[in-house]
C-alpha cells in the first residue's frame, strides 16, 4: 500500500502556534492533509501532503448541482499519548452508503481507514489532552467535473483533513420543536450525509435561535409530527424506565453515536425501543413527569443532554442534574475514547503509521 | 458605477476556436466573467476578468454544508447582431428569494442587472445565431468561509459566467413519474435554486433513464401523488381546453419560463388554471383523451413538449404533431428572443456596456 501513497511534508508543524486551552471550533486546520482523485473510473493520485488550496474551475460542479458528501469523526488521545480512532470503519461505510444515494463513486474502505489511521498518527501532536477535547476528522467528496448541466460528475475529489476541537457543549442545550420548515423527508436524502442537508437546516436553526434556542428538534415532512433529529444529533428520550429513540425511516441520519449509545443501553440491560415518537408524546410526558431525560447524540457533542423543549406555545423544562443514562453514556464513551476503561466493544484503535510514511520534521 | 468595476481583458479571444454547430452542452466557456466578493458585511471587489481558476480552501463551506445557489438564464442575437437579454431583472429577484431562504446575503439587484448587461455585450461574438441556440448565462453565489460547524458563512463569492450552447432538446421527452424518490418537500428549499436540490435528483434520475426515459416528473413529497416539476422544468397539462399547472406550493420553484408563459396564455384569452393535479387525474385524462397537451418550460429548453408519461405500471403514449398550445408558446418565445416579433411585454431588452468597460481585443 505505501508506495501507492505519496507524501509531502510541511518542512515545519504549525503546532506550536496553537493554544489548546482556548480553541475556537472548526478553524484552526492541522499540517497535513491526504487527497484523492478521481477519473476514469477510478481512485488514484492519493498523497498525504501539506493542507494547501486547490485550484477550482468556477464550473466546479460540486458547487452548481450539490454532489458532495463528508464525514465526522474525532480521535483522541490517551494519558500515554497513544492516538486513538474510534469506529473508523463505520466512517468508511457510511460514507459510502451516502456516496451511493448521490451518485458518486464509492471510496475504497480500506484506503479510507488506512488513510485517516496515518493522517491521525502524523497528526498525533495536534490531539488536544484536555477533557472533551479531539481531533476532529473530516473525510469528505467532491464532483470535480468543470461543467454545467444536471448529471452526475465524472471526476472527484476525496479529502482528509483535521482539526483540533475543543468540548462542543459546555452546558445543556434547549431545542425548539420546528413544525413548518423541515430537515428532510422519506424518499429525499436524509440519510445521505450531503451538503444540501445542512443547507436547508440554516434558515429554520435562525428562527429557533432569535428565540434564544441553541437547536432545531425537525419533525418529519409528512406529519410534522414525528421528531427525527436534533440539530445535527441523533435524540434519545427517557420515557418512565424506557429509553426511546426514532427509529430510521429514511429521512434520518444513521448515527455512528446513536449505534454506540443503542448497544450500550442493551448490553446493561435497558429496555430500549426504537419507534416513531410524537412531539405531542414528548410534550405530554414532559408535563406529567414521565419524561425523565432527553439527550441529542452526535459525534461532535458526543452526548447533550437537553434542558428545555419549546413546541407551538408550550415549554417543557428539565433538570438534568442528575440523570443517569446521559451521564452515564457521556463518561463512558468519552472514558473509552481516553483508554481509560476497558474496550470490550473494540471500538477504540490506536491510529497507526498504515502507509508508513515518515516524518521528516 | 463603472468606476467600481475593475476590468480585466482577455489578450486573445478564444472565440474563433468553437464549432457553434457542435457545441457540447455546459462545457465551452467564454472569455470572461463577473466576480464579486462578500466580506465584511458588504459586496465588493466588482471585477470583469478573464475565465480563471480560484485558489479554494478544502474547507469551503459551500463544499462542506452547501450554501450555493444560482440562476439559468439565457441571451440570444438578433439578425442584427443585436444581443438580447430575457427578463433578467426576474432572475436578479429569484436569486435574492432564494438567498434568503439559504441564509445568504442578497446580491443588489442592479449590480446584477448591469453585470449580466456588461457582460453579454463584451460576450456578444460567443452567442450562436443557430436557431434554438444562445448564450447560456450563469449566475452563482457559494459561501467562502474556511471553517467547519454548520453554520451561515460571513463570506462569500458571486459570479456569473457565460458559454454558448445548442437546442436542449431536440425532440419531445418522456416522463417517469416517480412515486418513491422525491425531489423537495413544503417547507424544505424546493423554491429556492439551491445546489442541493439537483444533487437530490440525480438518484431517481438515473432510475427513469435506465428505463428509457428522459426526465423524471416529481410527485409532491408528502402525499406522493401530486406533479410538481419535471426534471428541471415546470410542467403544462392541457386537458381539454384547460391549461393547467401546479400552483406553487412552497416545494415547487417559480419559473420564469412558467410566468411568461402563464401570462402569454392569459392574455391570448385561454383559460388557464393554477391547481393541484394528482398523476392519477392526469393518467385518467391521457387515457380517455382528454389530455391534449403536455409541455415543460424552462430556460434551458423553453418549450419541451411530452410524448409519453410512464407511472407505476400505465403509460400514457401521446402524439405532439398538431399541438397547439405548445406549438406556439415555442415559436412565439423563441421569436421574442430572436427580435422577430414585437415585444408587447418589454421582456427582451439589448445588453448595453452598462460599466463602461473599453474591449482590448
Amino acid at each position: 500500500m505505501s508506495q501507492l501513497v505519496k507524501f509531502n511534508s510541511v518542512s515545519k508543524s504549525n503546532v506550536s502556534n496553537v493554544d489548546f486551552n482556548n480553541i475556537p471550533f472548526g478553524k484552526i486546520f492541522t499540517d497535513h492533509m491526504f487527497v484523492a482523485d478521481y477519473f476514469d473510473g477510478q481512485w488514484c493520485n492519493f498523497e498525504i501532503c501539506p493542507v494547501h488550496k486547490l485550484e477550482i474551475h468556477p464550473g466546479n460542479l460540486a458547487w452548481h448541482y450539490g454532489q458532495s458528501i463528508f464525514e465526522g469523526m474525532k480521535a483522541s488521545i490517551t494519558k500515554d499519548r497513544v492516538p486513538l480512532l474510534f469506529r473508523p470503519e463505520m466512517h468508511a461505510k457510511r460514507l459510502n452508503f451516502s456516496a451511493r444515494r448521490m451518485c458518486m463513486p464509492e471510496f475504497p474502505e480500506d484506503i479510507f481507514i488506512n488513510a485517516v489511521h496515518t493522517l491521525v498518527n502524523l497528526e498525533q501532536n495536534w490531539i488536544p489532552p484536555q477533557k472533551g477535547s479531539a481531533l476532529y476528522i473530516r473525510p469528505f467528496m467532491i464532483a470535480m467535473d468543470e461543467a454545467i448541466g444536471v448529471r452526475a460528475s465524472d471526476t472527484y475529489k476525496f479529502i482528509i483533513f483535521t482539526m483540533p476541537v475543543g468540548p462542543y457543549y459546555s452546558k445543556p442545550v434547549n431545542l425548539y420543536a420546528q413544525d413548518q420548515y423541515v430537515r428532510a423527508v422519506v424518499g429525499g436524502v436524509g440519510e445521505a450525509k450531503t451538503a444540501g442537508n445542512y443547507a436547508a437546516s440554516l434558515y429554520p436553526a435562525n428562527i429557533a435561535k432569535k428565540e434564544g434556542y441553541d437547536q432545531v428538534m425537525w419533525l418529519d415532512g409528512i406529519h410534522k409530527k414525528y421528531v427525527q433529529e436534533v440539530g445535527t444529533m441523533n435524540i434519545f428520550f427517557v420515557i418512565n424506565d424506557e429509553v426511546i429513540t426514532p427509529n430510521l425511516d429514511g429521512a434520518i441520519l444513521s448515527g455512528i453515536t446513536r449505534d454506540s449509545v443503542l448497544k450500550i443501553l442493551k448490553d446493561q440491560g435497558n429496555k430500549i425501543i426504537e419507534r416513531q415518537i410524537s412531539i405531542d408524546e414528548i410534550m405530554e410526558a414532559g408535563k406529567n413527569g414521565q419524561l425523565k431525560e432527553v439527550f441529542g447524540t452526535g459525534t461532535a457533542a458526543v452526548i447533550a443532554q437537553v434542558d428545555k423543549i419549546k413546541y407551538k406555545d408550550q415549554i417543557v423544562q428539565l433538570d438534568p442534574a442528575n440523570w443517569k443514562y446521559s451521564t452515564m453514556l457521556k463518561n463512558y464513551i468519552n472514558d473509552l475514547r481516553e483508554g481509560s476503561v476497558e474496550d470490550t466493544y473494540g471500538w477504540t484503535v490506536p491510529a497507526r503509521n498504515a502507509f508508513n510514511v515518515t516524518k521528516q520534521l
